[in-house]
């Protein structure tokens, strides 16, 4: 079998039987029942997703792959594609947003180059997996092959049972890439059959006319592509299409992740686009996602709505590159310290409710 | 000049000249205008607060204030009463839920005996300053003398000057107290205007016939105390005849916060209500307030509408303890980072916006 295939074999869905016993666990504490709200909901999923009712506190990792597209040839971005390779440059020098997020998360910041249109000297901290010089122009045909989307999905997938080995248990997603708004809402309306107006926004801040030329860009690569109606492609395919090398990288991050029982937050539309795919490639892997945060950026919420997941900030962020799931972290793992080391009543000697 | 007045005539609002400049810092961090959404408001926001364009990170306390209720006596909670001195003693032991979020917050926590009616006993890390042996029932008369409610915002006020002159610079309000969602829907009715019966809610948990009553006894108490309208009083006497030693300890520790230009999270209804009745007695001390998280609990919208805050979070959180406040710190503390250790566009050679 190819290593996706083995990953796919090997993916469950989380243990409803435990995230059930870590809730009567939760019951006792010295607390009114319910009362710490979504932690208690996330505490029950993690310990479902890592199949135990003590799960350690985190260990965390924030992944954010990067990678360019063709599609920015069609001019849909408020950015020039040289800032693709620029910010990772920024990531090695520790300055981004996700650099100071993942040191306030406590958390190992993991870049890798899947496949930026420039060639990068070896950078610190920076890992070369390129797929390509970037994806080609979705708007004139496939932005992959299935089989480079494969090559991206397995690439993630290897990422994710590196940091499991290395003991990692929570995994954050991000990306950086021009113009991967586009593909993100393109992928979106694959998925959820919504029309491009419906899941296209400002990206990093385009103005009216761009933003009605980048839903036109997107009705163009979804007709080329023939991913109208999306029941006609698998996942995959969809994803090659219509995707990005960061893209499919992040969605097999999602399975990888998985299949080893590590809880994954998404991050902002694209990495979340990401893990849609990925829940679409395996539904088995649905249960290990966790939402940071909801983006401002108008197909995320689409997203969510077809995982299923309510995410846990909302605090108007429209950047990516794990930023959401870096500031989440910290609430994750408050809800693990909850189950960890709050007393319960007996131990506490504190009287329960009289009614 | 009393230490009320010494500190009410010390208040001043926020710099909005250092918040502005500190938003045109913002703008030049490599990332796209905004897309750190509230992150960037409460940066701002905060550099207005400590007036200066460079905070420090955040030195973070959590100070919660503990304290009976005469009300208590009208059936109107689902816990008996000696559980707010057997909280106090899990709050000592460290098994409460505030131990362990201020444990993941990196805040130092101070426990204050405002007046539980148990006479507790010296325990470690808990602070006697006890006004009385619990309120009287405000659904008889008032809940403390104008006296009483000075000396516990004098306190609240010495404890936010002591945490100051310790280095202290990111206070977070808890409480504990049976009973005292009685005592916050009464000031918020005052304080606002609305019905008991909109701003009354489930407390820790009780029952549809239990909710009628108390919003029955709130009611009275508002009666009784002349309360109706609330503008026939000022806010201290307001404060002190529906209020709580605790509540109005708290109010007293935003008036000194703010006085020295420290930033104050509210938390749930309660320790809101108290944050309510500082910005009424001084409408400068307002400034000073950051929402953390928006309540389960029915009164915490009109409170936050009234204080002109919108939450950072919204968890379905209704513990109290400070358990948002804490929570909501790795937000505050994120934003300042972001401020302090993210690069310029130029510092990293980062190509801007073209258009």
């Amino acid at each position: 079998m190819t290593k996706l295939e083995t990953t796919l074999d090997r993916l469950r869905p989380p243990s409803t039987e435990i995230a059930a016993d870590v809730q009567r666990r939760l019951d006792r504490k010295t607390k009114p029942l319910g009362s710490l709200g979504r932690l208690e909901e996330v505490a029950c999923a993690v310990a479902g997703i890592r199949r135990t009712p003590t799960p350690e506190l985190p260990v965390k990792a924030v992944v954010v792959m990067a990678g360019d597209h063709g599609v920015a040839d069609e001019g849909v971005s408020a950015f020039p594609q040289a800032v693709t390779g620029q910010m990772v440059r920024n990531f090695a020098a520790g300055g981004a947003a996700i650099n100071v997020l993942a040191r306030q998360a406590g958390a190992q910041l993991v870049v890798v180059d899947m496949g930026v249109k420039e060639e990068l000297p070896p950078l610190p901290g920076v890992r070369s997996a390129r797929v390509g010089a970037g994806t080609r122009n979705m708007a004139i045909g496939p932005a992959m092959t299935r089989a480079e989307a494969v090559r991206a999905l397995e690439i993630g997938i290897g990422i994710a049972e590196e940091l499991a080995d290395d003991g990692v248990t929570l995994v954050g997603l991000g990306e950086m890439g021009i113009a991967n708004t586009t593909a993100a809402s393109a992928l979106t309306a694959a998925f959820t059959g919504l029309s491009p107006a419906e899941v296209t926004g400002r990206g990093t801040g385009i103005d009216d006319a761009t933003w009605r030329h980048k839903v036109e860009v997107i009705r163009r690569a979804l007709e080329v592509n023939a991913a109208v109606p999306c029941e006609a492609l698998d996942a995959i395919d969809t994803l090659a299409r219509l995707g990005g090398f960061e893209i499919a990288g992040l969605a097999g991050v999602v399975l990888g992740a998985a299949s080893r029982g590590i809880p994954v937050l998404t991050d902002g539309f694209i990495a979340t686009a990401g893990a849609l795919a990925a829940a679409r490639i395996a539904p088995d892997a649905r249960g290990a996602i966790l939402a940071s945060h909801r983006s401002v950026e108008a197909g995320h919420r689409a997203l969510l709505h077809a995982l299923g997941t309510k995410p846990l900030l909302d605090l108007d962020l429209r950047l990516g590159e794990g930023t959401g799931a870096a500031l989440a972290m910290a609430i994750v793992e408050a809800s693990i310290r909850v189950l960890r080391e709050m007393a319960s009543f007996d131990d506490a000697g504190v009287s329960g409710a009289v009614r």
